[in-house]
């Protein structure tokens, strides 16, 4: 029975860690990390405030773990298109523009994620996250310099640059598109932005110049 | 009578803001902001605690101060070197390069003005002066768009992209230089970096590809 008793009371832990989860993240992409305090997270996942605290020492340590959360799931979608078959330049195009598609379908949480000012735990998260994307980005560049598909160049400098104008060049539009989002509306019933959307291909264009590929003879 | 004292009084507390400044920017440069305490800007301004909150309400208010004089300094510098005369891309060669080698001289400084996880109110005063570079550039970028010494381009997607890219790439040797960096010695006697350091030149190769001139014939 003790056995039995200690699954029951693990599963329910994990539904209601869960439920916090699901509640900060959907508050996150409403009005940022500012609009996810402990209490309106605990309303919106229904549980009492206190019970937040027996989950996570304060707000800091609940939204980073989201922070994790949701980042490795954006770094997941690139590392994917970055790894699709094709030509370097495609690949790299492909992970730029899915970077930026889903930035700007996502609006808020990802204005949150790269942009809104923050305290330093989260500040440490996003140099971690953005650490990632870099890793990935340098990946595919130094098989294209290796391969001669692109000019000779370091791949790790190239990488973090490339991390750096794809996350600032999205900075303005996401503040932008901010004010035009539609309060109560989830992510998928905004109009939506296709990967023909003159910003990215702005964007995309900017980057695989940087990376300059060699014609093919 | 009243109004000499008036005056000298003014004149006091300008000389002990300056040492304030001074002090605040000198541990930032040698410890970065979590190192620039109230307690520590005090004894190295040589007033009491107390005092300090005499002119600003607190370490935020403080820092961001320093933060916008200090980032001042050097968007003007960048200016400068966009406004000297010569060809669009021999322009931008040259503020990217004073932009990396001021920041790499400084390092520790740098590193705090560009990613050293800090509180909001001083992330908020990092989009502010990205903002600013950025708009810089972008006037570069439209005067070569214009003159068609560059390719056709979005200039405030350019101009974005440029920073972000200079900023993120410079966060990696910046943090390996932190580690050997000397304590104690001023920025001008740690070993010098001159404008043809190679990570200067990868990241100048970067934006000025990426911003595409258009060869001569």
């Amino acid at each position: 029975m003790a056995y039995r008793e200690t699954e029951k009371v693990r599963a329910r832990k994990e539904t209601i860690k869960l439920r916090l989860f699901k509640a900060a993240e959907e508050l996150i992409s409403e009005a940022g990390f500012k609009g996810a305090s402990v209490a309106a997270i605990a309303a919106r996942a229904g549980v009492a405030t206190g019970t937040v605290y027996r989950y996570f020492p304060d707000k800091s340590a609940l939204c980073a773990e989201v922070f994790r959360h949701v980042t490795q799931r954006e770094v997941d979608q690139v590392a994917a298109s970055l790894n699709t078959p094709g030509g370097i330049d495609d690949r790299l195009r492909l992970a730029i523009a899915t970077f930026a598609r889903r930035a700007l379908r996502g609006r808020r949480l990802a204005y949150a994620l790269i942009a809104e000012p923050v305290d330093p735990v989260l500040d440490q998260e996003r140099l971690n996250y953005r650490q990632a994307y870099a890793e990935l980005f340098s990946q595919t560049i130094a098989e294209g310099v290796n391969s001669a598909a692109l000019r000779p160049q370091n791949p790790k400098v190239s990488g973090a640059a490339l991390v750096g104008a794809l996350a600032e060049s999205l900075i303005g539009p996401l503040a932008e598109q901010i004010k035009s989002y539609v309060p109560g509306l989830s992510s998928d019933m905004q109009p939506p932005i296709t990967a023909d959307h003159p910003i990215i291909i702005d964007i995309a264009e900017f980057c695989i110049n940087a990376v300059g590929p060699i014609p093919k003879r």
